[in-house]
């Protein structure tokens, strides 16, 4: 399924010429998605909807994002909050701790690959236009978006504490097997256990026993009968604590 | 497991002598959960839990429950929000359409039954300590919580719309039989709609084929793989028009 949909995906999509922008080396930053993410937040949203095979019942729009993501009056994580995935063949600068949001952008430099081919054809297309140094765009040349995660505030009345649910968490494909998904995962679990929060809880396709082992390993909590994962207690705060 | 762990339930539970209240005619009134209801609505989580199994993971203080749904500066359905089903064999009086909250009492009077026969052990416990018409307390004498759901917002990146996610629906167990659950669905699908929201999700175990079946009757739409259910579109709006 996973080919099938990509390759669907790829031929509606104009091929670019890819680079050999990536040698042996790849850096990544995770941070809040601001306005100027709706475009490639979008077609992200689109591309998992048709990896899940969910097209027919999809209705987001630029508009609905905006109005969903960013009209609330609550800061990031208090409502729908979207986390933008960056990769870049040179290291990101680290941030200034930011006092206005209550989210500092996770940085993990110089990933080493022994071969690191990576045929992005929609590399041009997801260029970054995020620029958040103060700096012109020229500081984004080479940063281009690979996923995103999708969360809100939940609550369960079983548990003292409130958590985060996960929506979405969306790696493109070509950036797969190289452990981003792990940590957008691990930074969902660090602002929550950051945050005061009792669990992270997402939903599982019952066919999908890879992942459900994978988040098992994690430790988390798999309820078969609700597909339901929960991520909390001491596991919670274990993998909050590291997202290495 | 239902016979049991309510005969559990019932054992911990000091007997009360049950009277004859409910004379072929019951009144139901839904409404927003105040400060006075909490140590009612911990007496029914902790029985819900019970009924689920469990009881281990359970966590949920008096303390925690105020915290969650009274502390947030958020209105009502803006934030985690209980509704307390209240019943009576007294008609309720019509409330006057607040302009406080963005939620009015949902009143359903003289329930018809031909033998009415209610055997409720914690009539006393479950008295209703609500007193909303700004009278005395005498105005409740004969009002007793019955069950209770718990809602908060919700959203998914496939849907244009955002939603209220049904995290507990309980009516215990001698009040049901007698459409209280379907009349506090009713109550939230018609929330949802009113505040323009585009659907209701909730899980359900695999295991409860027959609430699933229930559910599906009512026009929501059951995803097997992760064993949410979701009602949205002209079903929703169907559902959230009627409530009877």
């Amino acid at each position: 399924m996973e080919y099938s949909t990509s390759s669907l995906i790829n031929s509606f999509q104009p091929k670019e010429k890819h680079t050999t922008l990536f040698n042996h080396q790849i850096s990544a930053r995770i941070r809040l998605a601001t306005e100027l993410d709706i475009p490639n937040l979008h077609k992200l949203v689109t591309q998992m909807a048709e990896y899940h095979g969910l097209s027919q019942i999809f209705t987001t729009t630029e508009t609905s994002l905006y109005n969903n993501l960013f009209k609330s009056p609550n800061p990031p994580f208090h409502s729908p909050t979207a986390l933008i995935l960056e990769i870049s063949p040179n290291p990101f600068p680290q941030t200034n701790h930011s006092t206005t949001t209550n989210f500092v952008p996770i940085i993990k430099n110089n990933y080493n690959f022994d071969n690191l081919e990576i045929l992005d054809h929609e590399l041009e297309t997801y260029r970054s236009k995020f620029n958040g140094h103060g700096h012109d765009n020229s500081n984004n040349c080479n940063v281009y978006v690979a996923g995103h995660v999708l969360v809100y505030p939940s609550y369960n009345g079983f548990f003292e504490k409130p958590g985060l649910f996960l929506d979405q968490m969306f790696v493109r494909k070509c950036y797969r097997g190289m452990k981003f998904g792990k940590l957008l995962f691990s930074v969902v679990a660090m602002q929550a256990e950051k945050m005061g929060m009792g669990m992270v809880d997402w939903l599982v396709a019952d066919w999908n026993e890879e992942t459900i082992n994978f988040y098992e390993k994690m430790g988390a909590h798999y309820i078969p009968e609700y597909r339901l994962c929960k991520l909390y207690g001491d596991q919670l705060q274990a993998f909050g604590r590291k997202s290495d």
